[in-house]
Order: structure tokens, then C-alpha cells, then sequence
């Protein structure tokens, strides 16, 4: 087992995200889909459609962090402009690549649908970029280095990680266990966290209150403990030393 | 009218939104309360409970923007940090202060619970900060120069938001208006929205496509159509002008 901690993080694309219009929910998506690989993310970021903004952003985090995926911008219109920022990201020349366009030819011939001026754009494709398979849509995504180049809309970004699962390093697969306490509040078992965080430094822990409503307006409250580590000896220790001591507090 | 565009940032601190575990919604709530205002998010950053991460971001953040809100990390657990890392940031002292204890005294000896060790953790604000009410659990956040600390649970950063929102100068506020259309994709219009974003500079033009499953599992699909200005004159000719080409090629 790989020990070394490999870790991503994901660039968001998109004013649509940043006005409040579209809830993103990629961030998470490509989180719980890393995870069972043994790569977690370290940070994430949104930026709008402004290639400065999409270029220094992109080049601070593939410098700091393992693997950067990236989620939106690369459809058919005007402000679709990540794959031209991702070129100049890495200073590489973009152009409308032969083997894209056999993907979109054949994806529209298909589908009885006119491949357009506008529909080029999404053949335009970094030089030396790997391309990444669309099973929902057709037109590709695309990797550079340790960047890896996704659609915004969710389905099709799920469907693009599948094709690239193969081509990550995981580290250490990180394994979780929940506590759900109810009638309990966070500052009641705030010291017994963070004993267990000192006796335990192989495992992360973290509480995460919760409310909740009743049948008949009553509110319930509590708070579910998480615990989470990579060595699974300690992940258990821990498990089995908190429940009692947060049973004994509840 | 004030015309120059006011912009904000949301810095998300939190390990348990990295991992996937919980869904952030907290950049698209202040998005939208935001709105109104006259103010737009420029960015978005979602960083792990680790202070040197935190204070990197936050330093980034409000030097660029007129605003900045964080959001998560000031509860009463070891991983909340929030607070001594916005400190960090500024560059200055913290301690429990006597009128945020204030209100976790009333707060609790009405709620009758005890005001424990942990719990006092959340009476430490940054030496000169300005509190920002919590009407939902009593324990407050803080505002220093232009970041607003918040708390992360939702329906509390909701709350606290109001408390602040007097305290906000906003710029033009900017209104949108959408146009829905079935049955076209994305690269059928691509042309015509290009040339409207040359033919009418002060206005954004969104494109964003959409799936529905129809009862008995028929697929449609379509184009929402967002424009976006400050500008009531332009968005409207705008709109006037995109409805009718838009519906010629529908």
C-alpha cells in the first residue's frame, strides 16, 4: 500500500456558479468519486469566464496539488473559453484537432445533427492533450500533464471521470466511520473530540451538527461525528474508544 | 446609480466539503442575497481546516475584492479555527472577549445549558473586530475591515447575513432576464449569441443547457438563455432583439 498522500483539487468554471443561477454540485461529485481511489481533495476554487483569472487560477493549483480537474467551459458558445485559457495556462497552441472532429462528425452523423461553425469550437484541442471520452454528449474533454479538462454539466462530467479513473495514482485509500448522536450538542462533546484528536493523530475527526424536523413541527437536534483515516487499526481503536465515551456523555 | 461594479468573494472552510461529505450550498446562498444588493461574486475558494491554507486564501482574497465572507470553522470543536486564523491573517491578537461571552451567557443560561470550556472557545474574536448577530444559536461572528466570518451551517450563515447586510455598499444593481428554449442545443444558437455579445457590450450572455425526463421516460432538452446587465435599457433591447432570432431558429 502506497502510504504517500495524493491529493487534487477541482477548478470550477463559470459565472453561472458564481451569480447563484446554478448550484454546483461538481466539487463534491468528483470527491466522493476520488475517494474510493485514494485521492482527496485539498482545494477547491470558482472562477468566472475570464481567461486571466481561469489561467493564474489553474497554474497556482497543478503547481501545488497532485491532480487538477477543472469543470466547465468547453461547450459551443462565445463564453465557452477554458480550453483556449488551458492552452495559454500552458503556454501550448490550440487549434481544431483531426481526431475531435472524427468524434464530433461521427457523434452528429448519428444524431441526424448539422456539425456547425459554431460546433467546431469543440474540436479545438491543445496541442499534445490527451483526449477524454464523452460517453453523453461526444464532444471529448481533454488532459494535459496533471490536468484533466471536464464539462460542466454534471452527468457528462461523471461520465468523463470513468474514462480517466485508469490514468490516476491513488494514494492510501482513506476509509470513514460515523457516530450519529442526537439530543446532543457540539460543545457538550467538544473536549472528548479533542482528546480523541491528540490520542489519535492518524485519524482526522470532525463534527458536523445537525438539525432536524419532526412529524408535528418538533425540532430534533444532534451532531454526527465523523472519523477518518487511512490506517484502519487506528480508524477502529478510535471508533470503539469514542463510542463509549460519547455514549456515557448522551 | 453608482456605476462601478462592486464584487465579493466566499472563502468555504472545511474539510467534511473537500472530502464530499457534505454538499456546500453556502456560495450560492450568499450569491443570491447578494444580488440584490448591487454586489457579484468574483471567486470562490473552498479550503481544508488547516491555518496556513486559510490565511493564504483569505490574504489573496481580500486584497482583490471589495468583499470577502467566509464561511464554516467557528464552532466549538478542536477544528474549528476560523477565528485565530482570520487573527493570523490580520495580524493581530485573540482572546475571549467580554461581550461575546455576554451573549453566550444570556444565550445559554436561557436555553439552560451549561456554558462549558469548549463553548467558550466560540467568545474568541480578534482583537478590534465588530460582532455579527447569530439569531439562530447565540454565538456570534465577526467582521474586520472587509471579511465577514460566518458560521457554516446554513441556516446560521442565512441569519447572520441579515445582521450585515447594512452594512454593505453596494454598486449598480445588475438584473437578468431568461429566455427557455426546447428542443435546440447549445450549438444551434451559438452564432446568434455570439454576435449579440459584440452587438450589446453591457450585457452577459449566458447559455446553459438543460435535460428533462418527461413522464413515460421521453428525453427533451434545451437551451436556458441568461442575460444579465446593469444596464435596464440594453437588457431589454437586448432581449427583444435575442427572442425573436431565437425563435426564427427554433
Amino acid at each position: 500500500m502506497d502510504e504517500r498522500p495524493v491529493k487534487a483539487a477541482v477548478l470550477v468554471i463559470g459565472d453561472e456558479i458564481l451569480s447563484g443561477r446554478t448550484q454546483d454540485v461538481n466539487i463534491r461529485q468528483i470527491a466522493e468519486f476520488l475517494g474510493p481511489l485514494g485521492i482527496t481533495l485539498g482545494e477547491a476554487r470558482v472562477v468566472s469566464d475570464v481567461q486571466a483569472d481561469i489561467v493564474a487560477a489553474l497554474n497556482a493549483l497543478r503547481a501545488r496539488w497532485d491532480y487538477v480537474f477543472t469543470t466547465g467551459g468547453i461547450g459551443p458558445t462565445h463564453d465557452d473559453i477554458t480550453a483556449d485559457a488551458v492552452a495559454a495556462a500552458f503556454g501550448r497552441s490550440i487549434d481544431v484537432r483531426e481526431d475531435a472532429l472524427a468524434i464530433l462528425r461521427e457523434w452528429y452523423a448519428k444524431s441526424g445533427t448539422e456539425l456547425t461553425q459554431a460546433r467546431l469550437r469543440m474540436a479545438r484541442i491543445p496541442e499534445g492533450a490527451v483526449l477524454i471520452d464523452n460517453p453523453v454528449t461526444g464532444a471529448p474533454g481533454f488532459q494535459i500533464e496533471n490536468v484533466f479538462v471536464l464539462a460542466g454539466v454534471p452527468k457528462i462530467a461523471r461520465g468523463m471521470l470513468e474514462d480517466i479513473a485508469h490514468r490516476l495514482e491513488g494514494g492510501a485509500v482513506t476509509r470513514s466511520l460515523s457516530i450519529r448522536l442526537e439530543g446532543v450538542r457540539e460543545g457538550d462533546i467538544a473536549e472528548i473530540l479533542g482528546q480523541a484528536a491528540k490520542d489519535f493523530p492518524a485519524v482526522s475527526t470532525g463534527s458536523y451538527p445537525w438539525f432536524q424536523e419532526r412529524e408535528g413541527g418538533e425540532l430534533s437536534r444532534g451532531v454526527a461525528v465523523v472519523l477518518r483515516s487511512a490506517d484502519d487499526d487506528a480508524l477502529e481503536k478510535a471508533g470503539q474508544v469514542l463510542k463509549m465515551q460519547l455514549a456515557a456523555q448522551s
